[in-house]
This record gives structure tokens, sequence and C-alpha cells, in this order.
């Protein structure tokens, strides 16, 4: 699996470990160890993880500080959540075939582990942590400015923010106002809902929104009344 | 204010900032400007605040991270979440007279906002992010390991350490028992109460605390069986 890993990231991503076991330890849950008990290498992905949680946070606050010098703190920290978590992070776990390299037990293989969105954003962690350890802060940002940074212009957070709190928010500046959201439609078969939101302000419907849930057709509709509203 | 807080840093860290602008602004309070119109440097510090916070979550994390080569990353996050708090931040704060440098407004000023455990523990952020963006994380490294790592040592964040939760996942690893924890003593006038509180593991006292509140005295009895049980 490692070689067909390193040559995967030396490929797709012009990335060479120097430290192999690391690595190694990033793509390993401990099912995989509690099988082999004979393996040398005892690492498995957790505390490399932690690392890169930590990793992360930093990488994507300093690339948004600098890139948006008027933004306000709070409206800083609500697109850092969007982009370090577990859905986006599982989404580019997927993305850089990691999913592929995964050394799981054999139950967890059975129990799908390898499509597991948790799973997945915990290896994207280790894998930067990994990285981070082996080869320090620029090579992460060298890294995440090919795979997430170009998703940030290209609205890719949007859906992730929390749209309904920043569009109260910037109301109640000027003082009290009623936001309401409400049904338009709701189509598709019982397993596959599409839900359509719009938002009124003071009586006027000021967004509409479609999504999988009620809850993120009404952000998506907050996110379009805060466009017409130039926020 | 500015001129004294460099004299200050030089003596007691050695620090030296090259911009001067974004040192201001960690220590300035947006109420601060609301009263000053014609202030050329609009910064405050919330959002240096919001960079620090990272900074500071990666430079700990990786400290103990390397320190604890064999801490499980469960044990690692809790030991990252009490040296990151904001009780900590605040004492170190004051250890270091930041405090005392806080730009106010007049009405944030009477409301003791100088003391406020938050604001102190955003401005110690504020100053963590600003000596970031001035100096790179080498030097955030260099000063955190004179004001924090030591601490570490002295056993300063074992009181914030979730030690209950540790002593049941590390008794639970083998099978059920009964943790109880009872009151041994309340001692002290109304508004200065010391509590002593015992644990028990099924029904043999393991560990005896004291502290300022029934929780306090709790964790401090979890800590106490925890290292008689050489965990």
């Amino acid at each position: 699996m490692l070689k067909g890993l390193e040559q995967m990231l030396k490929k797709d991503f012009d990335i060479e470990f120097k430290n192999h076991e690391i690595l190694e330890a990033a793509f390993t849950h401990v099912s995989y160890l509690n099988e082999k008990p004979n393996l040398k290498n005892r690492g498995y992905y957790e505390r490399i993880e932690f690392l890169g949680d930590a990793v992360m946070q930093l990488c994507v606050s300093e690339y948004i500080f600098k890139k948006f010098p008027k933004m306000p703190e709070g409206k800083l920290t609500r697109l850092r959540a969007a982009m370090v978590c577990e859905d986006s992070f599982s989404k580019f776990a997927t993305e850089c075939h990691f999913n592929e390299y995964i050394r799981l037990g054999k139950g967890e293989e059975k129990g799908n582990a390898r499509q597991r969105t948790s799973l997945l954003c915990d290896i994207f962690e280790a894998f930067i942590g990994a990285l981070y350890y082996d080869q320090g802060k620029d090579a992460v940002v060298k890294f995440i400015s090919k795979v997430i940074f170009p998703k940030l212009d290209e609205g890719w957070f949007d859906h992730l923010m929390d749209n309904k709190t920043e569009l109260q928010e910037f109301l109640q500046q000027n003082g009290e106002c009623k936001i309401v959201y409400g049904e338009v439609s709701v189509t598709g078969p019982d397993n596959q809902r599409t839900y359509t939101m719009n938002v009124s302000i003071n009586g006027k419907v000021m967004g509409e929104g479609t999504g999988r849930t009620k809850k993120l057709a009404e952000q998506m509709a907050a996110y379009k009344a805060l466009k017409k509203l130039n926020k």
C-alpha cells in the first residue's frame, strides 16, 4: 500500500516523504494493527490527526486573514469553520483518492468504514499532520493551495457558512426587523426530497434557496438575501 | 501606551516589533476607537485574536505531541484544551502585565473590563497573533517556552484536565465498575467555601481532593486516583 501511495503522492502532488513510517501510520486504522500483531510499525493515525487538525486550523486561518483584510472576526470564524470541518475534509480525502490507501481491519472494512465521512476526515487530517511533521508548514501550504484554496473562489464553502446567523446579525445592526423562512415547495420521492425555502425580511421575499434538507435550503435562501443586500 | 508596552516587551521578553501598528491594534478594544474618531490606526484586537488562537493551537499541539510520544490522542486533546483556554490565557495575560496596557473606552473601563477573564484571554491571543504576524512561529514558540511550557512540568494544568472523564475511560477499559464521588467535608464561610470530595471505585476510596467548588474537588480526587493507579 505504501509504495502505491508514495507513487500517487509523487505523481499527483509532487510530494516525497523522508519519513515513510509516519506516512504509513497516517493511513493506518488501529483495527488493522490489531489483526497484525507482528507488524513492526505500530503507528496509527490518531495522534498524527491531532497534530494535523491544529496545522489545518492555522494554515486556513492565516490564509483567510490575509486574503480578506476587511473581514470581521465573526465572519472569519464562520468561514474557517466551513473550511475546516468533517464535511469538507472528507470530500478532499476522496478527491485526493486517499480512501483507496487506508489500511483497515477486516471488520471495519465490512462495516464500510472506507466510505465513512468521519474516517475520511480523520485520514485527511492525519496526512496533513504527517506532511507537517516531515516537511514543515510551507509544504502543507503548497499542498492545500492546490487542493483547498482554489475552492474558496469557486464558492465551494458558501453553502457551509452559517448564512442565517450572518443575515440576522447584519439586519439587527440596523434595528429590529422580522425575518421569516417559508416553505415554497417539496419535490421528489420520499428518500430523495428536494426542499425550496424562501426568506422574507419585514414581509418582503429577499431570497430563495433549494437543498436536500429544509435547513440547507434555508441557508441557501439566506445566502441569496445576503448577496442581494451586497453583503 | 505603545512606548511603555514596547519597553516592557524588550525588557521582560527580549521582543522588539517591526510592525508597531499591529502591536498597538492587538492591545486596543473597539470601544477605545469609538471615542477617538480621529485616530489614524483603526485596528483593534478582534481579527488578530482570530489568528492568534490558531497559532496557539498549533504551537501547543506540536509541543505536547513531541514531548509525550506515547500519550494517546484523547489525552493529548484534553491536555491541549486545558492549556489553550480562557482560564489559562487570562492568567498568562496578567502574569505578563498585559492588562496594564489595554486601550479601553471609558464605559468599558468603568465596567471593569480590564479585569474580565474573557478580555484578558482575547488580548493574550491577540498578542500571540501579532507576534506571529510580525516575526513568525519561532518567535511565538520562544515566547511561550518562557511563559507557558515550564508550567506543564509544574503541574499547572492538572486541575484543568478532565480527570473524571479520564478515570472513567481508563477504568471502563477493564470492564464495568462503579465510580462514586462522595462529600467528605464543607468548611469556611458562605462566600468562601472549601469542599473536600473523595472518589470510590467499587466501594474502595481511591482519592480525595479539595477545591473551591464541588466540581473542582471531584476533579482533584479523580486526579489523585489516577496517580494511585499509575496513570
